[in-house]
């Protein structure tokens, strides 16, 4: 994407944002203060949690967000916007309010895990940008500590940049896959620009051109001190594991033999007759790497099956999030200054139950009891509400209030935390190192119910009951109105 | 990704491919002549053709290829590669001629789409942004052109960019789509800088700002000319629609009422009655937009039930390609130089019968009868062989010989056109839009029964008898060596 001439992002947005933005400008509401929040309906995957991740860039994104003058050349061509507007637009600057979860936070299904306050015009314009980023990226990290998760502390590389899709989710998505709790990526783009530990040996190619394993492998050896051998493009158990042994013996300590790497064919079979050829051939030490359309699933069978795998390969399944390739975060107002200067909140409604949302500026509380830390679940409540002044919490389920808890002696943490204050950036950036290890922490503290790969317990997300009947009471409201 | 300095796609691609670099580079064999093709081994979606795309921004790439000062210096921190080879680095320039569809073509499973020819170094570094890029523009081209099949003549939008992989799936993703026959975009950018429709009216955000649904659309109207009123904010029949109609009749000949968009609920229900409101006002040339994780099967079902869908807003299932995110494409080698400076040609085998290559460098003909122009599939032959020579051709299943035919007095076209010669680009690339009408027509070209969207019959590729007969004595000779 750098070939593109005087290139911003300001028009990485869908077409209807602009239309809104000029529409709120002409009626003299564009700079009226609103609130919009992200959350997603449904965890991915049939997870049990997911990893917040994409912050970073979509710091990067609203940090530079500006039109170029080819950006607004473009829009006077194609709409009817005024002079004034298309000036307007010249002058934008970011001078908004975000509070946010943070990479490698935990977040959980209908709470709001970003938040925009500011302008109408502006908290419209970024939705699309920031949807497209956190989206991916969340749902990529996701996915990479549901297969962590099922490797235990098994090395892990990421290797899917040629089935990703296009370059940036190449360079972004083993990013999040690494806060997800990978060790490595094949990108060595990546590697560069976030530091991300790069790793991998050679192709099929290589064994192709020498027409024969000894023969490349010999190649390789020679040239390189570190060595993994990949031993089936030809025939696994009759030539590449033999050829491979027989370099390894041949070249003796002038290479660290780091063990053969098998990229196809029924993976517990294989695998345990590679083992068993390495160990007689007196490489104990050596490590078998599998890599083949690998996800959590067919990792936990492996490893049920015992298969003698010890480092993991994943490309496609991760960087694709091949099983649900789309999270589904959606950007709500949920709050607008109106006529009088006064915040109203406002819902939209939908037949489709999943699709109302809850109306009002919020804030994400973790709760956990105090005598032992246990995690009680997380308790959206109005931004304007004071836990402190809670000695219990009352916790009930938002759909079916007869589920319902109190809890004495909690502690709430925040889940949203600030970002951007009007426009300025007050949040320090992690290094990648933190983050990650911070994810994984993250995912650590959880309950092994909730971290189950298949038909996890449900994590409870309540509402506040100020929350709650702010909702039911716009709710009564609106449908009163519609029955008129 | 704007914001990374020193930044080039160089290192877009594995760090093995670095890897076998090196080790040619060391070994002596960098510079030997090798071809490569890319193909894939299962048509996706269960589609039964895929449209190919991608050229451009392999070109952009390839064209633009080389290591910056700073690639280098983190190669030099990361590797073991010496000075000399990292000035090779330097100096590297793509001379390489490369063969390919082009945008637009249908092509099929297990037969060459691209093809690298030149020294064995060059082309093993490009591998993985050649697939990255094809392999997802080819999926959402097929993906776009499936969901074109059904709606038939509609207008077809594409809106997927807020659940898109990140920045650069938004804007390659939408231009493959409109090559598959979307009409237009929400993505701003994508409209600037590929010159594609760009369409879009207003959110809920919109109806939510004003908290009324007449209120809200009295205000679009006033701003804008051409109207679309989102009428599922609150209650798409008993205050959407009304408010719609309401403003349309009070705003006249000041606004252009195009119709009503509809995102949630049951479509074919809802659409009815919206249908029987719109007309019973005096609007029936009012169309009625739907968008709701649509993709051909539900659109195919709406259709079967009679919804009155006039307009289609397509998102998540065409821009991630949702039911098979990744093609799987492959690059694999076919003939290499030998010690003697000549050509031989490679296999990959594989105890997975699919993952087994086809060796020697190949051309893809394209066969019709010469009397009715009817599609007789495709004829993979060796790039040597001379089809004017043939009279009759004889074509056979690679896997099934029985299933055979003559074809007597047949037409060929190839598929592999001229892209790059010795890293010089020879081919014009196309306007966008003759791309786009070159696709439309590549599909309609094609007998109903390869494009039915569920279960279509398999378009023939065949191999020659010559390729055919390579392939075997390649295995044979290889399964000898592995028995010795």
């Amino acid at each position: 994407m750098t070939n593109f001439q005087d290139d911003g992002l300001a028009l990485h947005t869908d077409f209807y944002e602009l239309n809104m933005m000029w529409t709120y400008w002409q009626q003299g509401v564009s700079e009226r203060n609103a609130v919009f929040e992200v959350f997603f309906r449904k965890l991915p995957f049939g997870s049990g949690f997911a990893v917040f991740a994409g912050l970073e860039h979509v710091i990067e994104y609203l940090s530079s967000l500006h039109f170029t003058e080819s950006d607004l050349t473009y829009l006077e061509e194609v709409t009817d916007y005024s002079p004034e507007f298309i000036d307007y637009l010249r002058h934008f600057e970011f001078k908004c309010t975000v509070r946010s979860a943070v990479e490698g936070d935990l977040v959980f299904n209908n709470e709001p895990i970003f938040q925009v306050e500011g302008p109408l015009a502006q908290c419209q314009l970024v939705e699309t940008a920031v949807l497209n980023i956190l989206n991916y990226q969340t749902l990529v990290a996701t996915k990479a500590a549901r297969i962590r998760a099922v490797v235990g502390n098994d090395p892990l590389m990421e290797f899917g940049t040629r089935r990703a899709q296009e370059t940036s989710a190449a360079m972004w998505g083993t990013r999040a896959a690494y806060i997800g709790g990978f060790d490595a990526t094949s990108n060595v783009r990546a590697g560069k620009v976030f530091g991300i530990p790069v790793s991998g040996t050679h192709a099929h190619a290589l064994v192709q051109t020498y027409r024969d394993d000894y023969k490349a492998f010999m190649a390789y050896a020679k040239s390189n001190r570190d060595v993994v051998f990949l031993v089936d493009t030809y025939d696994t158990l009759r030539s590449g594991v033999p050829a491979a042994i027989r370099v390894a013996k041949e070249m003796g300590d002038k290479i660290n033999f780091q063990g053969v790497r098998i990229d196809s064919g029924d993976m517990a079979y294989i695998s345990k007759r590679v083992r068993q050829q390495l160990d007689e051939a007196g490489f104990p030490e050596a490590k078998i790497y599998a890599s083949n359309d690998l996800d959590e699933s067919t990792i936990q069978n492996l490893k049920m099956q015992d298969a003698k795998i010890d480092v993991w390969g994943v490309g496609t399944k991760v960087i694709t999030a091949y099983d649900q390739p789309a999270l589904g975060a959606v950007y709500k107002l949920v709050s607008i200054e109106d006529d009088n200067g006064d915040m109203v909140d406002t819902i939209k409604l939908s037949s489709n139950a999943e699709k109302v949302s809850t109306p009002g500026k919020k804030q994400v509380w973790r709760i956990t009891r105090h005598e032992d830390g246990k995690s009680e679940g997380d308790y959206v409540a109005l931004a304007s509400e004071d836990l402190s002044s809670h000695k219990d919490l009352y916790m009930f389920h938002p759909n079916y209030p007869y589920i319902n808890k109190t809890i004495k002696h909690f502690d709430a943490q925040p889940l949203l935390k600030p970002i951007y204050d009007h426009g300025t950036l007050t949040y320090q950036l992690p290094e990648l190192e933190e983050i990650r290890r911070y994810g994984q922490e993250s995912v650590a503290s959880l309950w092994d119910e909730y971290k189950r790969v298949l038909n996890p317990q449900d994590y409870p997300v309540d509402l506040s009951q100020l929350a709650y009947d702010n909702k039911m009471a716009i709710i009564r409201r609106i449908k009163e109105n519609v029955n008129q």
